[in-house]
């Protein structure tokens, strides 16, 4: 390994260095408004726990796990697991909340404590047995510890790269054991380090019976250690009965002794074997079969502690820091890990997690070397950036004691308000900040919220999820063996071209309604204006729009009221051919304007926008109110909440001049003002579910409209008279069928339920 | 009907009185090169004739009989009949023409005229009932007599609003009835007219045995008849037995009388009643049944002759004229048609048939009358327009002598060339035109050639075919119950959204392609020009290419051969991310490009494009050279052929230079000149057909490529070093996935065959 530094500055494979692929495994208990642990299900919306790819239990029905897919970047990782992270934290029932310590909160006696329900068959027993087994034998209190695992491989055609100008002569097979078994022999020894840097537990509850021997300071009900790092990584924390030793020099040798093991019957498989770092191989997760076959293909951190002073228990800048331990450990190796070297580390280790507040100088000195020697190789193999040179010099500031230790934080907090106390308000201001987000998907909110809602719906539903192009908001999907390729949340395989084809010209959609014996206005399309012309006299006595056929967003529209003159006529005319070829002139149909969004065949949500409004309340200033509307978590400017602020601009001034008001003036109770006259929810717009509200009817003609065009997903745009009385020929009419619909609007509306239609859109989708 | 006139004024109907549906039906005689009755079948080409809705049999198997589908107006009616003409002219075997007379050609004994073989099947078996029946009645030769009937209606809208101003109190059944009878009254009354401006046949050949005696002039075995204008209007043409008098005074009297002829047994039905004008209803074609039930819905002209002056056997001025005809028969109808007005009529049609030439004055004044009325009132409803001046005044001109009539050129040509000749020399002109430019779709030349062809062999198969929107291609075929809507030909229902998005993104589509295991060109996709830069060592040795994302056209492309340096590389980089955010670096391979279009899993044809070039001969100049070529009549400018002509602009002369050459360099025999780098059509690129020579296993290549994405329409653009030699995993690669393909390249290439893909398209659209 001595020349892998020199092989990667000769072949410039530094950016290739720090590629590679990162999944993050997270424990957390459910517990109660008390910080009792939740004796309640595993919530039902999250999906069959035996088969959920994401989001599972671990030991305990009570103790959630979530796993991310394998990411190609830290922030991609990050990002998943704050979304699944959100996804628990969203579908717990009201009074409940993930408990965000390693550490447990209140637990009952051993026998209360309920293992994992997987329901019946072969594999869900499997699972359950095992739980029983380490139950009997480890007691199960200490199985609810939880903590953050974390798998990482390099690239491929790195190590093969590298495989070749390292060591050619021997198969890459060996050479890619070797580069992981030297890593794990690296994290082995420094263990103490990511302790120290990372540890972020020092309490318990006394209901965490059975506390080993080395408790230090006890106050009421808990127990507080001070000076510790990681009560979870100490001797009481969650070990094996005893140290075993085994080999990390070979693979071989490292399975021979943990078969020796297994087979004596101190362990009954390879996943009971706790060390803080394992070998993995993704064919076969706990077992040696496919490790012994095809080799080590990643590895697996497990001594990282839940960090209580971040939302998802892990930071990104910890999960770099991870990884740069992790480059470190191959780019300077230690040359062995003898038995006594692996006491030794073990010892550091002990030391570390009780007592690391008060380091030893000599320690202090080893990390110091430690992160120095990585910048400089960093620096010379040229992929230093700034991430990596903050996140190394907080690491050594810490080791320095100029900053401050994650656990000295928590130990304060702690000690101030109380180990329960401290963690169920850390969990609480969480929870409410996830409930107020939980329209947006983590990491991906420049994408199209509709794209955000449906990525969110597929990662709950536990599909592969991949954004192929984040600026075309395009997006794979898979299951199993079935793959979907969708852009902008609704356009799907599910729609054929030709049918968008027709929805995205309205003379012909008109055309092709009509033929389906669907309302349309009444009218005609033109495509010179000499004929529009002659058809003055069939047309003006009525109030009519004149519209161009392809353009959108109300350009070139002209409305004529009855008794137009032959000049209006024309001027709408020549506006509407100055945006198009095709012009439509339609009779203007009174009623409100409703979005009726059908998916498969079903009306999946009923919308109607009413422009930017303020409710007075006979206190505050229409300023006021408009602020006070505005603080919904649901507003924001530039498209990235549902809905947006409300403005006091110049249109919404003259609107209020018009009707002597100020921003300063006073509303009575319950009186409402528009400012806008547009009911465009860009504007500041309300959108107000309608879908329980409508009557049948309209939801029929709706269906039949988008059934006329062969449309599975499509916004039928509806002028109602009266949605409560039933549809007649004449009291309703559709005016537009929109291909690629927003789903947004009707998972957020300003009024009404979230109507879920990403998950329809996946339902249709098959999945 | 007095009311009529002032009617339309009063409600400003100008416009929707000229308004209305136009079909024509029309008969050719099939003839082989020296004008004999051909004795062949009617061409399998030309689909099933028992079922065709528009391509059929007359009464012999040798009369082909073309109908165009209801049209909203003149230019579309005669567009479809010439379409129609075109596609039987292109399918007749090569010796075969249409003969373009309404006398026939030269005829075999009756005996050897072959009916209409229908095949079996009850339908089939009562048509060739009925044609014996006539055959047997009337001479089987009297039957190949030929004609162009005109079928009419009025606006529905126009009718009923007419109705309710001007006979609100009687029911819209009765108004409407009274409508047509007016008309037909008075087209029955001005026949002769029509006849004396129409007719179009003087000759006949004297295998037309049993003339009648009114033969005036015998030239070898060919009579011509002197001063006639149309033999077939005569009373030696198509006529019953003896002139029944039928009223047209109200319906009822009308179907009573032929009621009457039917029991008494002179007629078997109403379609043996040979009237020069029908009362027809669309339910029922030829029975009295929906004629009583729901009245007239149409009327239909059945004494026009085929003009062999036209290569369609009618013009669009003569289509035109008609209607005026009938216009004027409704707004200045003649008050009554009883029995001496019959009588009075029928002389006047004799007269002006066989003696048109010399034309009484009180005919002359009549007729001029008869336009100057029509003039004037619709220059009064401001509905004339400069057609409709220049047709009246060319009909007052014919009447006045000032201009020939039809049947007069006619005679002078007959006269010096021969009856048979003249008529041959005359079908194969246009055979020769409708061949030369059998790749556009008349009427729609301004729409791509893709969509032309797909919508000629819609016509060809019997499809209902509809352009919703010219400017955008977007058209709809629909055959029984089964619609569908096309945009640029290949833009179907046969292809989701999805996957047409797939295919508009290079790299989605690349790494769809390698995830079906297909082979693409090595490399890489950036968003971002560093990390591309980073890789410049990864390709540095290799020729490359650059491209960006989206864009097409070869846009921000460029090509890098090996050992490029890292400067050229940055300047490609920045051509490309200047058009696309999203960029994709490619390793370059050599062989030549070739797309394949599959459709539906199949290759439907293969083509290579060559730059534009010229062979020498020893003889002619380059320039020369470049007209010969030029004189194809695939080329031409502009994109409205397949292929465009070759230039000899600024860029062509520079090669040429380069080369020591000059327009006026004559080239050696067999020498090639290419006169572009570029091997675009557009630039006078040969595309050359290579379906029947790749190695299958480029064809099965291209199927897996497209399967992959997902698509039924696809063109591959495929790399192959050797066509000949079998595919290895290295000596092809899939560049590119084109979704809406053009098909034209592949039906009218310069070298191979015409591969039907429009007929393939809409073999897979189900049709």
């Amino acid at each position: 390994m001595e020349n892998v530094i020199n092989a990667i500055k000769q072949l410039k494979l530094g950016n290739d260095l720090i590629k590679g692929s990162w999944g993050i495994e997270k424990e957390n208990l459910r517990v109660d408004e008390k910080g009792n642990l939740a004796l309640t299900k595993h919530p039902l919306k999250l999906g069959d726990k035996l088969t959920h790819p994401y989001i599972t239990t671990d030991f305990s029905e009570s103790q959630v796990e979530v796993i991310t897919p394998p990411s190609k970047s830290i922030d991609e990782a990050y990002n998943l697991l704050e979304n699944l992270h959100d996804i628990v934290v969203e579908n717990l029932p009201e009074n409940e909340y993930l408990w965000p310590s390693s550490m447990p909160a209140i637990i009952p006696d051993d026998s209360l404590i309920p293992i994992a329900d997987y329901g019946s068959g072969e594999e869900a027993l499997k699972k359950m047995k095992y739980r029983e087994y380490i139950a009997e034998k480890y007691g199960k209190h200490k199985q609810l510890i939880c903590g953050i695992h974390y798998n990482f491989s390099f690239d491929n055609d790195f190590i093969h790269t590298l495989h070749s100008y390292c060591a050619s002569n021997d198969s890459c097979y060996n050479f890619k054991n070797s580069i992981y078994l030297t890593i794990s022999r690296n994290l082995l020894k420094y263990q103490w380090l990511l302790t120290y840097l990372l540890g972020a537990n020092v309490a318990t509850h006394s209901s965490y019976r059975h506390c080993c021997e080395l408790e230090r300071h006890k106050k009421e009900e808990e127990f507080i250690f001070k000076g510790a790092c990681s009560y979870r990584n100490s001797l009481c924390g969650y070990r094996n009965k005893k140290d075993f030793r085994v080999s990390f020099d070979t693979l071989e040798e490292n399975l021979k002794d943990l078969k020796q093991l297994i087979s004596s019957g101190y362990l009954s498989g390879v996943n009971e074997y706790y060390s803080p770092v394992r070998l993995k191989n993704s064919k076969d997760n706990n077992s040696i079969v496919a490790l012994e076959r095809d080799g080590i293909e990643y590895i697996e951190l497990r001594m990282i502690d839940l960090n209580p002073l971040t939302k998802t228990g892990i930071n990104k800048d910890d999960l770099t820091l991870v990884h740069l331990i992790i480059l470190s450990s191959l780019l300077y190796p230690c040359s062995s890990y003898k038995e006594d070297e692996q006491v030794e580390a073990i010892l550091k280790q002990n030391e570390v997690s009780f007592n690391g507040h008060n380091l030893s100088n000599e320690l202090r000195d080893e990390g110091i070397i430690f992160f120095t020697r990585l910048q400089n190789v960093l620096q010379d193999l040229d992929v230093i950036n700034d991430d990596y040179n903050r996140i190394i010099k907080s690491a050594m500031a810490k080791l320095k004691g100029e900053e401050k230790l994650y656990s000295q934080i928590i130990y304060e907090k702690v000690k101030s308000h109380g180990y329960i106390n401290h963690h169920l308000e850390v969990t609480k201001k969480w929870k409410i900040e996830t409930l107020n987000n939980s329209f947006s998907f983590k990491g991906y909110q420049d994408l199209e919220l509709s794209t955000q809602i449906l990525l969110k719906e597929a990662l709950q539903k536990g599909l592969k999820i991949e954004v192929l192009d984040r600026y075309e908001n395009f997006i794979s999907l898979k299951k199993g063996d079935h793959k979907e390729f969708i852009k902008q949340a609704t356009k799907t395989s599910l729609d054929s071209y030709a049918t968008a084809l027709i929805m995205e010209n309205k003379a012909i959609t008109k055309k092709v309604l009509l033929e389906g014996n669907i309302s349309v206005p009444k009218g005609d399309i033109y495509t010179d204006i000499k004929n529009a012309l002659i058809d003055y006299n069939k047309y003006k006595d009525r109030k009519i729009v004149i519209k161009p056929n392809n353009t959108n967003f109300g350009i070139g529209i002209t409305i004529l009221n009855p008794n137009f003159s032959v000049d209006n006529f024309k001027q709408g005319l020549d506006l509407a051919f100055k945006n198009d070829r095709t012009v439509l002139i339609e009779h203007f149909h009174t009623g409100n304007e409703y979005r009726f969004t059908v998916i498969n065949g079903e009306v999946a949500g009923v919308l109607q926008r009413v422009p930017a409004n303020i409710k007075g309340d006979g206190i505050s200033t229409i300023e006021e109110l408009v602020k006070i509307k505005n603080s919904d978590p649901l507003r924001n400017k530039g498209y990235r909440t549902p809905l947006e602020f409300l403005r006091l601009d110049e249109e919404e001034l003259f609107i209020l001049k018009n009707l002597n008001l100020t921003p300063k003036s006073i509303l009575k109770k319950d009186e409402i003002v528009y400012l806008r006259e547009n009911s465009n929810i860009s504007t500041g717009g309300d959108s107000i579910d309608f879908t329980d509200d409508v009557d049948e009817s309209y939801k029929i003609e709706a269906i039949n409209g988008a059934k006329a065009v062969g449309a599975n997903i499509t916004g039928v745009d509806m002028i109602i008279e009266n949605i409560k009385a039933p549809r007649t020929k004449d009291n309703a009419t559709i005016i537009e069928l929109n291909f690629n619909p927003a789903i947004h609007i009707h998972c957020y509306p300003y009024r009404g339920k979230n109507r879920r239609l990403g998950r329809k859109v996946l339902t249709a989708l098959g999945f």
